[in-house]
């Protein structure tokens, strides 16, 4: 294929069109590490709340490229000198940013593997990517690690209000039509400037910003920590830990061969050999759900109860409350399950369990969204605003919830 | 749970909310059999060209039903006598009008079962619902069969402007982001009525109707025969036919329990009972791109090679053109392949091959869309349309291809 | 006519469709006191920062009726009983609720009557309509004043988060595309319910009642007080003020008569009998930038320079700040300017003033927005969000301005 | 002002911004003869039937110029060169377009002047600012007169898929809502290249050109002529009419300085000096409804009844049909009226009259719209569609019109 060729220009919904304007981007999308992504959802289970939340990673990578040559180009029209070099570095390090990402996206980042984020892996996926394309990654990487000299270009990738989380949040909302995550990227991107090697939100784009904030922390809890959608994720979670337990204990579980690699074995950072890398790349949605689906049929009863709940979405019950859960009440629970159903107490466990959840729209003590002030000072956002008290966007969130079998309602506290 | 609890409202991108107004169909939409259209998306293979459009049956059946209320409600407000029974027999009618869709949605219709369509299985699930709820459905089965003496509410489930197609045109469109097949269904509907017992469309409300159908032609052309859809679907087909070769000739493929079921059976639609009827319900898009996924490894070069063009998103060239593809030109490829690959003729014609594809925006012979004058007379809308010759759009469009392997495009004429 | 075709349907851009349900509806809309609506704008002279913000009264209070209308169906659908009288009553007191706002709505209040507030004038509005329609309106009368003895009726029509609130907001960002703006009112209807007479909101939409709020801080900022549109504002009504002294003087300023009226008499409220109403009633932004138009070529600087600067948007410079402007440097300006331009100290201070805007996103002290919980008791929103110190959106924000002409820009400290 | 500062970016609600990249187009749009299109509406007495549709030419030529750019974005990245120079050239060719537009555009463009369309007054307009401007307008000139070497420039600014026309099909269908109205521009623009110095599109843009003229013959019908604006826009001409006529009879009419000039002169292009000019650059739709308003209580019967007809939206009644309207028909309601109202012949003209209007979607005999076929060879979009018979949008289509006073109703054929 001729590189002219490779410039391509595809549909989005939300931008209108998105333009392929490199040949080594071209390559890299089209590379099976890349293509996996189109198998992975953005949202994990929030489809079950929201039937239209079925699109994927792939999708979102695109997207974020799409801003990214957008904010270039504001910057550069602003006189901010950014070479065709670090301009295709910058493409390259937020298109992969997120191809680490192992099946259903967040809900099972630490159930595959043992304690590896994802950004680990994709800093793994990148490194062999850089090795098929002979260093031309090399800057890429540079930034993405942070190790490049201007600052401002990792703040682009990874930062309080990066392409990631605007285009996130703009997609999350236009697919699942929770309307009030929608923000208005166009107009932060028109506000964006570099200062001191710092990427910076003109002063007058401070309503935008704190936009940005409230419909984050919106998406958060009425679509990512929906109570629903966490109630899946965690059972999601639970059916894998069954499921390795299982495995362990000799147990042949029917599932895809990857899949069946990880059960078996227990895999951390130091383990992730370009086998590994590979087989992990074999990995996505259709494995889980595939293996989920048949597990409905297993002989064990906790493995096969859980894949139900899954397949039918007929979900435990998630009781979700400003205060911590008290252990006698969990305790309580198990122990009628156990009785109802004849299960012993680690049975019981993988149905009646408790935790939290939390979140935080804006991190003080992080990176800062920085404004710049007409007199070109430099302030965080949560400074520069004299009228919303941004401070209570910064107060982190904690709720408390209490999972249990539907069976038990009728005599729960609920 | 409670009867009251049961009206739902759920968030959908295109309509805002969706609103469950009864227990019934509260209660068939949580069914597991009405639950795996979740796992079947409504395009098929178009993600591959339009990366957003992962939308699910699922979705598309809810919103039949929102703008079946929306429709029903207008027609009431001009005076059509619509009882709570025959509004609830209708939602039912067209909520459940897609159920018997397998995985994939079209591509693979004739694919695992031999020659049943997708309405004799709505059908036979609907029956089935039925005896499970106590006849409660009977009503709604009488209309989906055209066996209720009220013609116009068949109409309203099955005609050349119904429910069903402005759903699709309007939900294709958001989701794929090709904005021209958008349709103003709000419009459509506010035309609406009844006359005659025939479903009528106001007068003043042509030129919608006219860009409906427009829209839809482009829908085909643009999204549903995008060239790269159709090679995706086509090699899809081509991949359960030869994994049911192969099973035929004793080869166990690796597959779910369901899948293997419909590669040993040829199944015609006497042989549905109610067994048979199970087994196509735990059949999703999930069994058949997990089966593909791990038979991009198997020993047989068609299916494996076949395999991996779908999973890496590297198909088959696609030639598509006005005129037939010239019988000589297949062989020619075909015989070239053979000997590049070393394959059988029976192998090579998996790779290379020709057929046609047919479309017609509006078809004169059917049902037509009816237009209501001014005078209450009743007109075809191509005879009722002064202004553009609509004849024109109820001329079959068929267009011809031809596929082969990218390796031998250096020579081919294209 | 007939009462059946009385009930229309208009196209909106923002509902999709407004539908007139009522004949008495109808008539009041044909009325020429509400087709005058028509030809006073929305956002006063907000088009000179947002071109397209050209939106009417009319248009306003049409949006308003039809998301009544939503409402109605909404709390009606939960169980509160509203007759078929009260639902007509409802949509004319929403639909009449600014039937006395002057040219240029909120920018001269109080430039054309004395200290005479648009709501009292839509009382006189509806009571002469009253009369006209033979007492249909009495109910709507009694709502809109508070008389009726169902509180939460009146809540629909003006609380601080009323139909008023939610059309201007979603309708102002429309048109003039501050996205920011936009909120969900879908949703919010959805959410209403009502209990113990109080108009309420379920404790789900708490987020959707803060990004409202938010909404409406932003579009303050961003719009309603944007300094552009501020300066506008103020030229219009030192225009006015100059009009009304030269007049008093004696000087004959063309103008329409309705606007001579108005400049030659001070007009109280006890003034306003018919004569004076209908005086008042043919008075729209015509009547206004019709004299501006010709005042450019007035005789006078004051009134002929002021006027230039609205035609051309060639506006006084207007500086704003969070502390107080200092009065030495008002009088520091002015001086420069009776100089420069040989001004009498009366005349400059048409040019170089200043003052000060407020805003506060919610009050805390008035009515408060109601949250109902699960347990169906019911806190104000701001007690009950536990998560966004909703108390910083009741803080009142004030800034302070200076205006003076650009001439003195050179040495001005800006 | 620095030159930097003029680099404004401007918000509208369909393009999200636009951008103003160059100094002198600051200017221009600064320059009160621009200004003036902020009074001058774009869709004349629209707004009668679709409440939102009070946009302005000045928001329309913005939105032209920044498709303008957008395009030739698109034509660079394909390989044609355009200098910088010619890039402002063309900037300021569209944005001057129809700056010559008089009060309500289209609706009166006969009517104040003697024959003198809009485009010989915008090219009045440009000379004059090139003197202005020394000169610096030259080049735009040249291009808008066609007398550029370089043919395919004209063609952005004047043919049958011109920015002109994207731009007022989107922004019309936006504000007033006919949602069939709207087009996909932004594909469209993807899909512009030059060969052979054409402008041509690309074949797989050919839907989108169909789609484009579907919508376009849609808003003519369903907006443009749209029976009730055609009414308006002919009581607003009969109205000029008159008041030119009373004018010559030495009756002094109230109207604004600039309008009382053109109602005592007869002017042509030939008398259209500087000081001519001067006048019609005061003149907008201001001064048309002023004087319209205060008619309504002249003593001239015909006068005063056409001018409420506009005030108050109260029309006169309009028949229209595909066949001619015959004569007797006219004079048979004439002389009811005659009698009914004690008028004279001359005076019942100005309430009975008959027409006719004619719209073509696509003018074949016209510079047609070229397509570039993948073998590199040009087709008129006609030819080269084998789907549609585009012919029948080539087919011109005529609609004859009926006007009476409603007062005739009860007895009249309709």
């Amino acid at each position: 294929m001729s590189e002219i060729n490779k410039l391509k220009i595809l549909n989005d919904p939300i931008y209108g069109f998105i333009t392929i304007t490199n040949p080594l981007v071209y390559d890299l999308i089209q590379h099976p590490y890349f293509q996996r992504l189109r198998r992975i959802s953005q949202m994990g289970m929030s489809y079950l709340v929201y039937p239209g939340a079925h699109h994927t990673r792939f999708h979102h990578a695109l997207g974020c490229m799409h801003i990214m040559q957008k904010t270039i180009q504001v910057l550069k029209f602003k006189g901010t000198d950014i070479s065709t070099e670090e301009e295709t570095a910058l493409n390259i390090a937020i298109l992969l940013h997120d191809i680490g990402h192992g099946p259903f996206s967040h809900a099972m980042e630490h159930s595959i593997v043992e304690n590896v984020n994802h950004e680990a892996i994709s800093l793994l996926f990148m490194d062999r990517l850089n090795q098929i394309f002979e260093g031309k990654l090399t800057l890429a990487i540079q930034i993405f690690k942070g190790e490049y000299h201007r600052k401002f270009m990792l703040q682009l990738i990874s930062s309080q209000l990066d392409m990631d989380r605007m285009d996130y949040l703009k997609r999350d909302s236009f697919y699942s039509g929770v309307a009030e995550g929608n923000i208005n990227s166009e107009r932060l991107i028109q506000m964006f400037d570099v200062q001191d090697d710092m990427l910076v939100i003109e002063e007058k784009g401070i309503y935008s910003v704190e936009k940005f904030l409230v419909a984050r922390r919106l998406m958060y809890w009425q679509a990512y920590l929906h109570k629903t959608s966490v109630a899946a994720e965690l059972i999601l979670t639970k059916i894998l830990k069954r499921a390795k337990e299982l495995t362990q204990q000799g147990v042949i579980l029917s599932s895809s061969d990857p899949l069946q690699f990880f059960l078996q074995n227990k895999i951390n950072l130091e383990d992730f050999n370009e086998e590994v890398l590979t087989k992990f790349s074999y990995l996505d949605d259709f494995d889980i759900m595939g293996a989920i689906k048949s597990w409905q049929f297993n002989d064990d009863y906790v493995l096969s109860e859980l894949s139900k709940m899954i397949i039918n979405r007929d979900l435990l019950k998630i009781k979700m409350q400003a205060e911590k859960v008290d252990k006698s009440q969990v305790i309580e629970l198990r122990d009628r399950l156990m009785k109802l159903n004849n299960l012993s107490e680690k049975e019981a466990d993988y149905f009646v369990f408790k935790g939290k959840i939390k979140n935080q729209a804006y991190n003080k003590t992080g990176e800062p969204i920085h404004i710049l002030k007409k007199d070109r000072t430099i302030e965080d956002v949560v400074d520069a605003s004299d009228q919303l008290n941004l401070k209570a966007l910064s107060k982190p969130v904690t709720k408390y919830y209490l999972c249990f079998p539907k069976v038990l309602l009728e005599k729960a506290a609920c």
